[in-house]
């Protein structure tokens, strides 16, 4: 199987590279991104391609060697597209639509897996206390908009045959490695990595805030669940909500205490920020995704998977007690 | 109030001018379509462009008199969309993003009403027996994809503050006036329209077939409310359901019996076709407007209002018994 990844210097990006180099089956793997992304140690021949997608030739290139599966990852995120309309719209919608474009018109039957990632972000308040398989797409972010565009398409490309794509919906991923960003959702990942490392984390908002998280070893495993799928089991909808783990900030850090003990929890400081509670008040607080669950999609059950996951995936096993 | 309508040359943009023409409030207007719209007789003045919207120049040439209110109505139909791949994308998505486009990049706070004529064949099987408000988007058609793709703009462009939008999804418009046409739907106005003229109409399915229809009286009302609405009372969610009446085609046949008698309603001919059927029971049955109803929108509740609406609206008042 010859695999691209778009959008391969991301956090995703870079734990699938990792995967994929040790996994059974994979003929080789072409990493792009803007940046230029950096190939794991492998046994299986990788190459690295730096370009801007929206450059005249670019996409023609990637696909020059047919891979049989496409992981598109790339994105202007969430906050960025927001502030930057113009970007946002060009990479997340634009640069979808001329990826899919330059699938359909490849001709000799071409027609590889798309496994997109998309968000909860396509959903926007007022939601049910569960969100079905079935409710509707109404974002609240420019990203998320684009986003729920390039689901349609890429389920209408799949219906005509051009492709046979698969859209996942990921969860917020938690705990994110790295240092700590200003995305408002950094807390919930801050607020168990950094206590971890030895360092005091700010939490804005209060404990009965309810989200829905994975981690980013599930994030992995669904990407590569959904590149090898049975596509004809989906019918025409080809967008999946992903399971996740539905649990409040308190029940993160009940997690966090539970795994690593009361003083690691102790370094979370309170310092509530409304205008940060503002915006995480209008996300998904809890899915229903029986769909995903019946594919055989599977993610944590218990926030304390989450945080041993991060302690062996990030920091060998060890933390800072 | 300076309206604008863009498809105008349709049978919808062709009612809504002649409505315009007599209705108060009404500074100017402007009609665009691809082939040259007619200008109703009025003493307001019409104007009438000619164009390719997607030609240069052509979308910066219609919003040069900054109308207050935009109908965007132009569309590749289904049938159309379908067997013309491009040309459906073209216009319906891009010529849809590029009017969105021009007016954000407007400038001067030009933030026009933009009342977008959508369609339910954004939605797609499986339905529930009902069709809430917050149903999901899952289309079966590069037409229903490009308009679900416009809705999701039309919200973001909305929530952003480059313009006011409101998009309708309109039901099925019966009787549709005209020559019979070879539409999956058009028997839906055929087995009415011809009985009513003297002449046999074939029906291609059974008479159990139920589905979702409203007049085109009712189609021009809710645009016209679409223009005026106080968009502050929609939030971020602008796509809605219009109201509408769900009926069998037994039901139809039996309103037609009841306004124009047993001689009119024997010129139906029953003639079972498969493959009109298989694409008829994949169209949505009914639905639960909510929303809609709560804004004031109303459509007929019998299907002899609408049988009657057309032999006043069209034939002046008679048919052939």
């Amino acid at each position: 199987m010859k695999v691209l990844i778009i959008g391969a210097a991301g956090m995703i990006g870079r734990k699938l590279s990792e995967r994929l180099a040790v996994q059974d089956g994979i003929e080789s793997v072409s990493l792009h991104d803007v940046v230029t992304p950096v190939a794991p140690p492998s046994s299986i021949p990788f190459t690295v391609e730096t370009s801007d997608l929206g450059e005249a030739g670019a996409i023609e290139r990637v696909l020059a060697g047919r891979p049989d599966v496409i992981f598109h990852l790339a994105a202007v995120l969430s906050g960025e597209a927001e502030s930057d309309f113009e970007k946002g719209y060009r990479v997340n919608l634009e640069n979808t639509r001329a990826l899919f474009e330059a699938i359909r018109l490849a001709g000799d039957g071409y027609r590889p897996r798309v496994v997109f990632t998309s968000t909860i972000a396509v959903f926007g308040k007022p939601f049910p206390p569960q969100i079905p398989d079935d409710f509707l797409s109404a974002p609240l972010t420019s990203y998320g908009t684009a986003k729920a565009m390039a689901e349609l398409m890429l389920s209408d490309y799949s219906r005509r045959g051009y492709l046979d794509g698969l859209a996942i919906r990921l969860p917020t991923i938690c705990v994110r490695p790295g240092r700590p960003n200003k995305a408002a959702s950094g807390f919930y990942s801050n607020i168990i990595r950094e206590p971890l490392n030895g360092e005091e984390a700010v939490l804005p908002v209060p404990e009965s805030i309810r989200h829905w998280f994975a981690s980013p070893r599930s994030a992995v495993n669904f990407l590569l669940k959904a590149a090898t799928l049975d596509s004809s089991v989906l019918g025409d909808r080809r967008n999946l909500n992903m399971p996740g783990l539905s649990c409040t900030v308190g029940e993160q850090i009940a997690a966090l205490r539970k795994v690593a003990g009361d003083s690691v929890a102790a370094r979370i400081r309170r310092k509530p920020d409304e205008a940060i509670l503002k915006i995480v008040e209008g996300w998904p607080e809890n899915f229903d995704t029986q769909r995903a669950n019946a594919l055989g999609f599977h993610a944590e059950t218990t926030f304390d998977e989450i945080v041993k996951i991060h302690i062996e995936d990030e920091l060998g096993g060890t933390f800072v007690p």
